[in-house]
């Protein structure tokens, strides 16, 4: 529980509820109306656009058709051509010359379509044009091929700029530029259950996702989104959260248009239970250069991109195998019924080695009791372990005994997950052993996986009885079942504690706020003593101190703030003040005080430093000290962070970071993260410090960065003094800078 | 270069070269001569068992063969059989009774052999009577299948050892007991190329190595070592190392027998450029104990197992598919002839996705030159970036251009590898790459690898065209081939770089060895006073100090110390000194002294602690504080750890550990794997501390470690004051525990 020794906001914090989750659909370019912001004026609510007539239009106008032999046109238009065939969609041929194309009557323009047709593909090099004729035709949608965007530079953003603007002044929403045809594919339409719905930045990186339906893995959709102008990533997630047939989004990412929009739709996600599985490119500088270029987008730090993914249960992986494994999981398995696993192998080595790695990844391998293994043991020989791992030493699986086994392993009410590793085929056992566990998986609601080990691929078991069953999750390598299965167990454990945050975001500004901003200077830097009146503002505990200009205050300062004292140096341009030997500490008499006062002025003016005066400020008992402030990312904005103090943030750079909106759960996961975080529990026999008032910090810290966000370009709290428990933590130095 | 102030026995640590690598191969048993042991009494080299007639017996007993019905013994005979017509051996049935088994004629017992046989496949519940009869008829090599040994527990172990000690006296070698027939499966033998030798220790965890000859991957040797009574893992690494036939060593390991002939055989694999790949289960505790129980093997800290194999280049991986993919990989590959890295594809989002995950695990990709820009533009749109990673836009792959492209790259200096990631088949661009990478693969030295993201697997580009070629080297995930491609460059790197530290041993005792064992009190731990001079007597660096027993005499000590003085309780049980307030420091005149006296003892008495005196040390100027120790590892006996002193090993325990023997090269190694490595170069602007003073203490404790090893238990130096550079390192504190 959080103190609430400064409650200046408490109420606030816990905000009005706004079940937007749950609101009707809303369609297109919806801005959030004024009931709908945030205290820092950003939607606490994205509408979800209605693209049903963009993913099945009956209707399609192909702007730039072509016939002709060897034109690029020609294949897209013969794509289109049979896609509608296909689906049943009408297809309109646009060509300002042409009479037919592909046996189809032409129309020379847009204004001559003969019916309201739901899209256009528009295959000229120069789409901005055609933006307003489409309009007026009061077509919904339209796909831009043409590249020479974003993604070529600061004159291509310009154009990209115009055409995103002409979409939203038409009201038409618009795909691309840079893209292409994904969308309008030829997907399986005879596999059942939930499917996956894929976006991508790159209609090759959504390839192998795509072609997991020769594997049996249902695709419900794809979304090539390319340079995004208008419709984006977070679009798509939106409407995909709300499709019934859609289990799981995989998402193929190079940059992201605007950081709030991804979270809104990955809250949306989060409150609808639909998992997303992102790659997001960006991992190093280089590739996050690489990527922007790629598609002209945003990066900001990967850190911080991490944690946002974190905080909306966006589970992110770094290979396309690892997408494809994942997402395939998450939208076929059923909710766990326990997070229990247990590997079963032909082979003592193969468990041994499959359950080391799980147990390292964090997987937890519950013991099987005593009577568990007493039934097992009716059927496996004596000698053998059956514990978890299950070893049945071979033979068995090949009579009644292997669906026995199995039955009775996954009849354990502790056990969620079934994992068999099968590292080499040698029929009779595989075979038999494969179907078994196709049966079993059959008759039961809990996770059956197999990782089918031989790096041939082409065996019967694994491709007819394996891939043909949805039930059985089969993979290739024990790293993909292994991260697979973490991500499956993660979602739905973070799925069922789930509270949006948007719901709790504070829409109107705390009294802290209006003491605030009286204390903001526009482009400077904050003296210490201002930027901890700041904190005082918002609850922060800063040390007794005054500010003094005199050798005599000082020594009545000393006497009212109690001795000890310690004296600073204060000014608003002033850093590495202990360097400087501008902070004298553990004074304890009058005259230390005034010797102190001369000492300092006399290094300021020889380091030719100005002051605003001397704080005297109460000394603080020593606890851990910590770091807490408000960085600015160009993708989400304001973010709080929270590392260890001293060496270990200067040399290890150990800190946690988040994206506002979040709540108390989070801030004391962002503790959790710290390398460092048994220095909180206390070490060298020292007690274990109040964690509570150091997770009340960071969210009032939170609290300045929604209000003061935009104002406030840096804040530093270095060092945050936490207390042993129950003393609360104290800002021993602060650095903010304005805008 | 080390400093040499404290020169005790540098010439010692630049000892003898042994040419131990190249001398004539020996067989079996040998055990070092004198001449061949390092100063603890450890072998510095291992005999190469001559294994020719086991992997290639022209004539074989099998003992407990059988032809009849539903026995386990007949499938394995007929195993045998067939082998041996395959390769055209020579089968003996062994039986009492029988008289023919599949109709070759039997002989009733071992004694009644017709020929003196190579190897003798044992296939009886107790192969312990058999041996020596085996012997006596001048069998070379047993193969013993029965299980029950140490797998089982205790009594299996002995019975193990019984069995182990019968070989032993008899001379012949003793593949198992717990093993089985995977060294005579039948290997494909039309495949050309240097070829992976595989060592397994259970036949589960093998196959999909050996299945890889169905992908074309060439497969010599297959070594199920099971229990490892008498032949284990090290003793086939030394025989596969010296195999023209191959080029990599792969191996699957739960535990090893010996730390020490395992070191002995990875380091004949590196001074023979044989790399070695490793499964090593164990990275938890749950794994390291499930694998102990599955062959009855030791542990160890795996930390240590990780670092010993890092000394000696063994490339350690997690999953089998990884151990395929990097030993196929190394196998194959001819030695780099520059280290960049360049990511060619047909898609910018590829290129920027590979390069992102690439650079991440610490690849190269060089920028490519203007020149070599311009050149590539000649064929790609002006438009694409091809500085690396290079995209093509796609269609230059479907025509002449395509070749151009690739030989254009591979021709550049600065490239060593190329890797094109395709993500999709799509004919006729997909195959048309995979063929131009094959052909220009043909043409050049440089390594060309694809990554075929495609899930399905079965497209004629993957199975045909790329798996058809030994020159490309094929993955299936950006992750494998990254990892594979790291280990692949690492390799060569440390092979060349590579100094066996088995050549620079100590083999005969320094003279600070006399001094140090004048100290030594077995079974007690030394007071710290005595294990200063146990480190002085190596050459380590201790403050001034005097050990006194009066106020008077601490007087006098500071006198001769030097002011400021610090004072600390001294004794043989003494821990936890600074909390139990027995150290005073900062002490400047002789009445400061004479009070601390007063107190320390005080307390001593107030404690119950037993003093035999107190210290009267230099107080030493600040510098980083480092720990520096040495502990006993079940594997591989006294190892040397060195850390970050003070809240860093504490909390983060960040600290490296090596096996001795190793040089000065692996010493500085171990710094750069410590998170806090910068603190060493100096923080919030201080100095650079004295590295090369800390690596020669590092040495000094290795040669303590090597010395001293089998009777110290435990030694630590916390803090090792590592003072700024060219001031040199200082012990502080000292603990050490004699056996």
């Amino acid at each position: 529980m959080l103190g609430s020794t400064h409650g200046t906001f408490t109420t606030d914090l816990r905000a009005r509820v706004v079940a937007c989750g749950e609101s009707p659909h809303t369609v297109v370019h919806g801005t959030a109306t004024d009931g709908d912001l945030d205290v820092s004026g950003r939607p606490l609510y994205a509408p979800v656009p209605d693209l049903d007539r963009f993913f099945r239009p009956a209707s399609v106008a192909v702007v730039g058709a072509s016939d002709g032999d060897g034109r690029a046109n020609t294949g897209i238009t013969r794509q289109l051509v049979d896609w509608a065939e296909r689906v049943g969609a009408r297809i309109h041929p646009v060509h300002p010359t042409r009479e037919s194309v592909f046996g189809l009557r032409c129309v020379p323009s847009v204004g001559e379509l003969p019916e309201q047709v739901d899209l256009a593909v528009l295959l000229v090099g120069d789409p901005l044009p055609v933006i307003e004729e489409l309009a007026q035709a009061k077509v919904k949608f339209a796909v831009a091929f043409a590249s020479g965007y974003a993604e070529t530079g600061e004159q291509g953003a310009a154009a990209q700029r115009r055409l995103a603007a002409a979409a939203e002044r038409s009201g038409l929403r618009l795909l691309g530029p840079n893209t292409n045809l994904n969308a309008f594919e030829k997907f399986r339409d005879d596999l059942d259950g939930p499917a996956i719905a894929l976006i991508t930045q790159s209609g090759h990186q959504g390839r192998p996702v795509f072609t997991m339906q020769e594997l049996g893995v249902r695709l419900s959709h794809w979304a090539p989104t390319g340079n995004e102008a208008d419709l984006e990533t977070a679009d798509f997630i939106s409407y995909f959260a709300e499709r019934p047939e859609v289990g799981a989004i995989a998402c193929y990412v190079e940059g992201l248009k605007d950081g709030r929009s991804f979270l809104l739709a990955a809250d949306r996600a989060a409150r609808r239970g639909v998992p997303v599985v992102a790659v997001k490119v960006g991992r190093t500088e280089t590739g996050a250069r690489m990527a922007a270029s790629h598609t002209g987008k945003l990066t900001g730090a990967d850190q911080v991109v991490d944690a946002a993914m974190r905080q909306f249960g966006v589970i992110r992986v770094d290979g396309l195998d690892e997408l494809q494994d994942t997402s395939a999981l998450l939208a076929r398995a059923r909710r766990p019924v326990a997070e229990g696993v247990v590997v079963y192998s032909i082979s003592g080595g193969t468990g041994a080695h499959f359950s080391d790695l799980a147990t390292a990844a964090g997987l937890r391998l519950p013991r099987l009791s005593e009577a568990k293994q007493a039934e097992l043991h009716e059927w496996i020989p004596p000698y053998l372990s059956v514990a978890n791992p299950v070893d049945n030493g071979g033979h068995p699986v090949g009579d009644w005994r292997g669906r026995k086994i199995i039955d009775a392993i996954l009849a354990d009410p502790a056990v969620g997950v079934l994992i068999c590793p099968i590292t080499g085929p040698f029929p009779p056992m595989s075979d038999k052993l494969a179907q078994d566990l196709v049966d079993a998986a059959e008759a039961t609601d809990k996770l059956v996986c197999v990782v089918w080990g031989s790096p041939v691929g082409t065996e019967a078991a694994y491709r007819e009885t394996l891939l043909g069953s949805s039930r059985v999750a089969t993979f290739r390598t024990f790293a993909n079942c292994i991260r697979a299965v973490s991500a499956y167990l993660d979602h739905h454990r973070f799925r069922a504690g789930y509270r949006s945050p948007f719901d709790d975001a504070p829409r109107t500004s705390s009294p802290s706020f209006r003491k605030a901003q009286a204390l903001m200077r526009p482009g400077k830097q904050l003296s210490e003593h201002a930027a901890k009146q700041l904190l005082r503002a918002y609850g922060i505990r800063v040390p007794r101190e005054q500010l003094v200009t005199s050798a005599a205050a000082a020594v009545r300062a000393a006497g009212l703030v109690g001795y000890p004292v310690v004296m600073k140096a204060s000014g608003t341009q002033l850093a590495h003040k202990t360097e400087l030997g501008l902070v004298k500490v553990g004074l304890t008499s009058a005259s230390q005080v005034r010797d102190a006062y001369r000492e300092l002025t006399d290094i300021a003016r020889y380091e030719g430093v100005d002051l605003d005066g001397i704080l005297v400020c109460q000394m603080v008992e020593r606890g851990v000290e910590m770091v807490v402030g408000v960085t600015h990312d160009a993708l989400f904005g304001a973010t709080v962070t929270v590392g260890l103090g001293g060496v270990l943030v200067e040399v290890l750079h150990d800190a946690a970071v988040r994206v506002p909106p979040f709540g108390e759960g989070q801030a004391r996961a962002m503790l959790g993260e710290l390398r460092g975080r048994a220095l909180l529990d206390g070490v060298r026999g020292g007690p274990p410090v109040d964690v509570d008032a150091l997770v009340e910090v960071v969210l009032r810290v939170e609290r300045m960065a929604l209000e003061l966000g935009d104002e406030l370009s840096e804040l530093d709290i270095n060092p945050l003094m936490v207390l042993p428990r129950g003393q609360g933590a104290v800002a021993l130095d602060a650095l903010a800078v304005c805008r």
